[in-house]
């Protein structure tokens, strides 16, 4: 019997998880909810259900575990409890500074509904998490470095779209070469905001608009551009059509380390095509571990520090210790 | 209360766990096991017993985790079993192929003395495990490249040794920068054994000896040598000594696949000055988890697959959410 997932809102991220809910034999997809009138969104999935927000009551018993694909600004800290008074669930909030209370107010809301859910899952919080818990825990007397990009920074796109005289803007995070090369040679650099990462900016100007007073403002804004090298490119509306409509992102995160006057280098990176589609796949994955948890009888809010490697995986332990240990 | 460690053999693993007891406040190491005539062992904390292994069962109320550092060949088929019965253990068990029946034995013996035992913990097996897990969870759709080094290879260095007229001789796995490359480029290679590593030795022949002739049987040797490009060079004693008696290693699993079109690369990544150690230091993490499964009455057998891991860390879940994720 396969695993029935839900997923809630359907944007680029519920994209993603349909299409990871595809590649994994042991779960199907059977509805999709939004806050849009159902009858005008078209999922990619026959047979699903697309049902409206306010009616997610009545799949109670049709729903193994809820996706949310919300935003973590509004959406999540609403959506996450009231789901998981209903339902096992999985999100990706990632306000790293409001982590405890969203953490709180779903446990509170999961324990009350016997449900399990996982918040803060994707890969940065997610698998970079993992990363640094793991680097921490091998190499206690160590330094954690955790990089973006190359990718598209949405909140620094946004930032960039509400100047004056700007049409359309995206950001590139990039992380300086040479600070990658510092910390892959294990002498523990100090690295300033400046020295880890640049950000490249692609800027569609409304005609006649300040070029000069756009870029300045951009490269002056405070806590967004004012901390890094920034550079500002104006194209024309056709080229970042062509060239900057895509989602790719990545990362890296270093543990560096010593023991015994010996140095150790631990690395895990990122290099993703699809920001949503891959963060679409963790989420997926770990919904199937939810649902085992919840089938054990434990209940309550997770992050992916609490889940056992193992219940990922459709794979027996048998399978897992003969082919993957 | 600090989690007591016991550590059973005294060779160059368990040096490394013993400084990484040392690196963990909140473990103390109480007593070394060894073979040997215990007087004429000395261990590097002050304070620990040097005990007989034929005492280890007066001991049962003494340790609460016993950190096993036998070889795999012939030490741990025996001692891990054995040594569950009576305490929580940990091993590096790293013979792939036996894996599933030295689950069964240490599963069997742990159950019966009601104890946790973790089998084949390390690096690989171990975190290049879990890397190729999570990846194969993630990206069901994908290709799996593990690469080692650059670094010493015993067994094939023991190979070398067995040659006739070779004094000593060590030998380095080096990954191929070229393979690395097109894996990384997400092109999913079909790559040849003699594609991903060579094999350089580093040979001190005996007065006399045919060095043509030891050349020539060193890359011809069958599974070892004979499927990779391999190169000798001949050095002196005094050379072998001062540039050769590191126990640096590594290497590189990566994950590569596709969703909806798009490619991902996950790679992981390990440079370590000194294996022991850093082996040592994965062990002795995994050592705090063990105890705290024991202590939760989770009896029998683990892997690393089936250890959640905030398990691993000293740190309270609030801290690790907040600092972590």
């Amino acid at each position: 019997m396969s695993i029935k997932i839900g997923i809630y809102g359907y944007g680029n991220l519920a994209k993603g998880v349909e299409l990871a809910v595809k590649a994994n034999p042991d779960m199907e997809l059977a509805a999709v909810f939004t806050r849009r009138d159902p009858s005008t969104v078209k999922i990619a999935t026959e047979g699903a259900v697309v049902a409206s927000s306010s009616d997610i009551a009545s799949f109670k018993d049709k729903i193994d575990v809820m996706i949310i694909c919300g935003g973590s600004a509004t959406d999540l800290p609403e959506q996450t409890p009231a789901i998981a008074k209903l339902f096992n669930c999985v999100d990706s909030f990632d306000t790293h500074a409001k982590i405890p209370e969203h953490f709180a107010n779903v446990d509170a809301a999961a324990k009350s509904g016997s449900n399990t859910a996982l918040i803060s899952c994707g890969w940065d919080p997610g698998m970079f998490s993992l990363a640094r818990l793991y680097g921490n825990c091998i190499l206690p007397d160590g330094k954690d470095y955790t990089f973006w990009g190359k990718g598209v920074s949405q909140g620094h796109s946004d930032a960039i779209r509400r100047v004056p005289g700007v049409k359309n803007g995206k950001q590139y995070t990039i992380p300086v070469e040479a600070a990658l090369e510092a910390v892959r040679s294990g002498s523990n650099p100090e690295l300033t905001t400046r020295q880890k990462h640049t950000r490249e900016c692609f800027v569609v100007a409304e005609d006649g608009a300040d070029k000069a007073l756009i870029e300045k403002t951009i490269k002056e804004m405070p806590n967004y551009f004012a901390d890094y090298d920034t550079t500002v490119h104006f194209i024309s509306e056709e080229e970042f059509k062509a060239n900057h409509s895509g989602m790719n992102h990545g990362g890296f995160v270093f543990r560096t380390g010593t023991t015994g006057g010996n140095k150790h280098v631990i690395e895990y990176s990122l290099k993703l095509d699809s920001n949503p589609e891959f963060t679409g796949s963790v989420l997926t994955a770990y919904a199937r571990a939810i649902y085992r948890l919840s089938q054990k009888g434990d209940f309550g809010c997770k992050s992916v520090f609490d889940i056992a490697p193992a219940l990922l995986s459709p794979l027996s332990g048998e399978d897992l210790r003969a082919h993957l240990l």
